[in-house]
């Protein structure tokens, strides 16, 4: 396949100009801050660069399994300084969401996912069942068996989920089917996460493509490449995306997250995509522009600084 | 939505001259045989008759749980004499497509699904692993976790799976992504199933779909509304299937099967069908006639006989 007539990334070459010329960055985690358990070379010195020079610092990831302050401790564990409000894992953005278009807190939300969707609920004032504690319900068919489900369920929110079930599916199809009016959220359709670094696992896109399949019904996506994060963020801090940059190490879901946002865009290549991939014919999604890695920004200026 | 521009459904009036225009009549079962465990009224005479006017008949269903011998003796419980070799499940479809494609006997299947893909695989000498013996599997995490999959896997074969997991999303997964040229079947893709008739149950659309999402690869379906049994069965008894009538319930599978496949088409109102959703402007899937139930063809004769 032909790939859309776009301009070809640039490598990047003046540091400074890109910094001077936004607000904020938005960092992906995962290929970009640290490599499963392992910290990026250069990272902790670079986010200094960065605060000193008075710019906002956000952390996104896709990842719904922990909420922002478990996610807190995982920046501690790797000695990163980061507070809980400078992160936005999908788990947050599906409360957000549910904030953002003022779902009734007598109505109840069901959970196809773990804790992080939970948690975030919790501290959002939601009421919830479903996650963890359905991942062992069977259904024991007997002939005339009718399954029961909640009809005060208003939404349904779907993220990677390890001990999803058909029992998972059928209760949320049954409530996203069945109640008037309910919602069907995705953290995200990522086909691919990183449960262990030893080999790619089915992502989030399983446990959503699941209930699309017995609902017909498409989601709303709240996590990349969906810019809901993006507009809450800017509204937030009262920036316009403009100001943003958004740096990832994907490019169809950050690279592509950023430029639905409307922001600039930096592919750094510490992750999932090579050099050889970003100029491959084949694809069709180039930033603005690509560096090895964010600690380029300690040391490449402009040659004719 | 309007719809498109077809002629409406005729409400079949000369059923004689119907039944004199074909060659052979393929019926979907659940609605128009039976519902759930109860025969319709009238079926054994129906099927007596068209058998005295030496038609062929067939049976189809996207059902794959069951295998073609144990579909018979569902017939059998209900007090119908139907051959083994008029039976065509889903499950039977699959088996069928691989040896059409002669599908290497050292290759291996991984089945998501239940006993009645097993079967057929074995009964057509394929090697096959999976199925509901991974139902109870669970994936242990440690760091750095890999796991295994058999190399040897050719084809995923995915239809209706209670018993479905983590652990089979995963490694049907693997074997799609890793295993060079493995290919992805659907049995079906069916929203919805009747596991109970209490009530409308998540259907192998949602297996199919979890896949989907995690390969991002479409699956070849074998069951309804592609048309793989129809010009199977054409090819088998050496018709065409304009000599074909297909008769069902649904519009979105029955009746878009047989449209598919080139075979004349009628909708009986006997199961999830009604003449409202039939003459709805939202419907655009009008079969050739339409008709109560398919005792009908015992008294309906043309006004001008």
């Amino acid at each position: 396949m032909a790939a859309a007539a776009v301009a070809p990334a640039a490598k990047l070459e003046d540091a400074d100009a890109l910094i001077d010329s936004v607000e904020t960055f938005i960092f992906d985690c995962d290929g970009v801050i640290w490599k499963g358990d392992k910290l990026i070379d250069g990272v902790p010195e670079t986010l200094d660069l960065l605060r000193s020079k008075g710019k906002r610092l956000v952390f996104v990831t896709n990842n719904s399994t922990k909420s922002r302050k478990q996610y807190g401790k995982k920046f501690e564990t790797l000695g990163l300084n980061i507070d809980e409000e400078e992160i936005f894992a999908s788990s947050f953005a599906a409360a957000a969401y549910l904030q953002s278009i003022d779902f009734p807190k007598d109505k109840k939300v069901y959970v196809i996912g773990e804790e992080g969707i939970l948690k975030e609920l919790e501290l959002a004032g939601f009421q919830h069942l479903g996650g963890p504690t359905d991942g062992d319900k069977k259904i024991e068919l007997k002939p005339g068996f009718y399954m029961e489900h909640d009809k005060d369920v208003g939404a349904v929110v779907v993220g990677f989920d390890r001990y999803f079930n058909y029992y998972k599916v059928q209760y949320g199809t049954l409530c996203i089917r069945e109640n008037p009016g309910c919602l069907f959220i995705a953290t995200n359709r990522d086909a691919v996460t990183h449960l262990t670094d030893a080999q790619e696992w089915a992502g989030g896109g399983s446990m959503v493509g699941a209930i699309l399949g017995s609902t017909k019904q498409e989601p709303v996506v709240v996590g990349k490449p969906s810019t809901f994060m993006m507009d809450y963020l800017a509204k937030k801090f009262g920036i316009t995306t403009s100001q943003i940059c958004m740096v990832g190490d994907r490019l169809d879901t950050d690279i592509l997250f950023g430029q639905n946002g409307g922001c600039k865009t930096l592919l750094v290549l510490s992750g999932v995509t090579s050099l050889q991939t970003l100029q491959s014919p084949d694809n069709s999604i180039q930033p603005d522009f690509y560096t090895n890695q964010i600690s380029d920004f300690l040391t490449l200026k402009a040659a004719t600084v």
